[in-house]
């Protein structure tokens, strides 16, 4: 058994559960998302790239319908007991199987629950599912109910993601001797993922990004490595990731002589993720949040060199993104409370300079102040 | 830009793509799957994880529909040239931004193919589509068509297939000094996945497995490092990755002495990977060569302690799985070609012994006989 918490932990998750499916009046649940298992159970695949689903009644009792090599997958890994397997042959259906199975549970006519805002069901399998389930039960879309409950962290989680904080700051030191004139980012990227998965750690739920020259604009991993050249520019966005739980960071990294635009362009990501701290407390929204990163961009004519978001929710993600919801954007409703583990990026990319300029680090927000979760300062990195 | 491509490959790809899409009465095509994305036009993202269309004419023109963060994104690594724009914002609707641009390309009434079957489209942004598009024009599941195209590569696709194929061979090599009694599985993962990185690689399209002890029965990643004991078992299954094409291996590898137990599973998996071996050849279909497997293991009596597939095809793929169609599982009536890239797995776990073997390796099919693409012996490795 490889169970990363408590059994109590997850016997609280549960009964939260448990409640808010009575306070919906579902009779059951039906998870797609690999995060929500995980957060259920500890359940630890990346099998859910198949149709995979954890049925889980109003009573918190759970069946796993998946394929047979995760059966052992979801024994090693988790506390479901229960595991139905499909089979793999031609013309499978595997949404039938789950209809069978929910009529062995009983649930024929029943409210049931479903996940469909997930990587873990595609459009397909949704048509699938949805054509087992019209005549069966009444569906509804709750792919909010357990996100919900994942936002906010325990402390045995927040141990979690302290532990990959230090694993992103193990990264950035990995990384900063490689980078310099003839640096090759083969070479950087080796060596900032090894730092994470030599010190325990995981692979991120999606790739470093690591890009230099006029692909320091860019803000997403791609294939093909350059090297370095003397007065170059090196954007780097990753996270420590330790049991799944992610502690994302942003740095664009300055070789030689510094450009008066990139000192302009950085001055301004600080004072905007200055703001975003100030404006990072209960009682303000992820949408109060974006608007002061927004602020301080219109106020030094940056406007259009931003993103339209500046960070988001982070926790025990699975590929293809450590993205979590919600995200600081604009007009966005959420509240911020204490225990959260957010993500805010400063992006400004200047295509008329070719200039690139990111600064982000991963916060614990409090009943005040956030609390960064980074030991590095916030200097600008010149090699 | 960082075409990986000559302009005329794209060119080639698209000509086929239009004459598929002639002879299906196509007026255009959706695509959601990345790896349609990016074998058509370069495309590489993992910007898949958001709404994010690329939208193909019946005579070859595209325009993608993306968020702000994938503009640029785009514009470096493709050769896509008509990019629009949806925002983040509160309650923001991408389908109906699809939905006008699909307008202003006078398709209405049209009759429009949908990658439905790919995690770029999750059941929840499918639902949005279909809300959409139902009064907008005539759609279909066009999901193999792109997919069908893929799964013969070019010379120019085998070239990249190869130089993935000798970074796995590096992984292992890095990794075999280390595998050992008192070996840490952290600095082994880290040794393979930094000489893929290292080496110009890519991250895989999912995590590389690695489990020991009880879990060398385990065919998926988990979170959580063990180190080795005097006589273990280390399951590894990776993939060297060049350019997004993936090349993968799979190894059991035991410290101290052998069981006979391991010895008989040994033999085993390498005469079902020999009985592959010799499927594997035009005339064949995907489903003979897992009967071939099948045999071996039948003969055996590990029927019970075989998976229910024994491989799968190979190429650029993306999160959250290397694994492409079509699969070797029971009765799938595809038919071997030439120039398939072919991921052949042996994989028995033995939960009464607690023994773990794998043995797998990446073949190029040919003509006659299917080529290794592994420097690497197949004999049992004893650390």
């Amino acid at each position: 058994m490889a169970l990363h918490f408590d059994r109590a932990e997850f016997d609280a998750r549960r009964d939260r559960l448990v409640i808010e499916m009575s306070e919906r009046k579902l009779d059951a649940l039906l998870l797609f998302a690999q995060e929500s298992m995980y957060w259920l159970t500890g359940y630890d695949t990346f099998g859910f790239c198949f149709f995979q689903c954890l049925v889980v009644k109003a009573d918190g009792s759970m069946v796993l319908l998946t394929r047979s090599a995760d059966l052992r997958q979801a024994r090693h890994t988790s506390i479901i007991e229960d595991i139905v397997v499909w089979n793999d042959r031609h013309g499978a259906n595997p949404a039938a199987d789950l209809r069978n199975l929910l009529n062995d549970l009983d649930l024929l006519g029943c409210r049931i629950g479903v996940e469909y805002d997930t990587h873990g069901l595609t459009a397909k399998n949704g048509m699938l599912l949805d054509e087992q389930l019209k005549t069966f039960g009444k569906t509804e879309d709750a792919s909010d109910l357990v996100a919900r409950l994942r936002l906010l962290k325990s402390p045995a989680e927040i141990e979690k993601v302290r532990r990959a904080a230090s694993l992103a700051d193990d990264a950035l030191d990995a990384a900063l001797p490689l980078i310099k004139q003839g640096g090759d980012e083969a070479a950087i990227l080796a060596a900032m993922q090894g730092a994470v998965l030599a010190g325990g750690g995981d692979y991120p739920a999606n790739e470093f990004i690591i890009g230099s020259g006029p692909d320091a604009l860019l803000c997403r991993y791609k294939a093909g490595r350059r090297k370095l050249s003397k007065n170059d520019q090196l954007t780097l966005e990753w996270a420590g990731v330790y049991h799944h739980y992610h502690a994302a960071m942003m740095r664009t990294v300055l070789t030689g002589k510094v450009s008066r635009r990139h000192q302009e362009l950085y001055e301004a990501a600080r004072d905007a993720l200055m703001a975003v701290e100030k404006a990072m407390v209960p009682g303000n929204t992820f949408g109060d949040v974006f608007d002061a990163h927004a602020r301080v961009m219109e106020a030094r004519g940056l406007t259009r060199h931003r993103l339209n978001a500046c960070g988001y929710s982070l926790g025990a993600r699975f590929s293809p993104s450590w993205m979590d919801q919600p995200m600081f954007y604009s007009g966005n409703p959420e509240a911020i409370a204490p225990h959260m583990t957010l993500f805010a990026h400063m992006i400004i990319m200047d295509s008329d300079s070719g200039s690139a300029m990111t600064l982000g680090r991963t916060y614990l927000t409090t009943e005040s102040a956030p609390e960064p979760l980074s030991r590095h300062e916030l200097d600008l990195i010149i090699r």
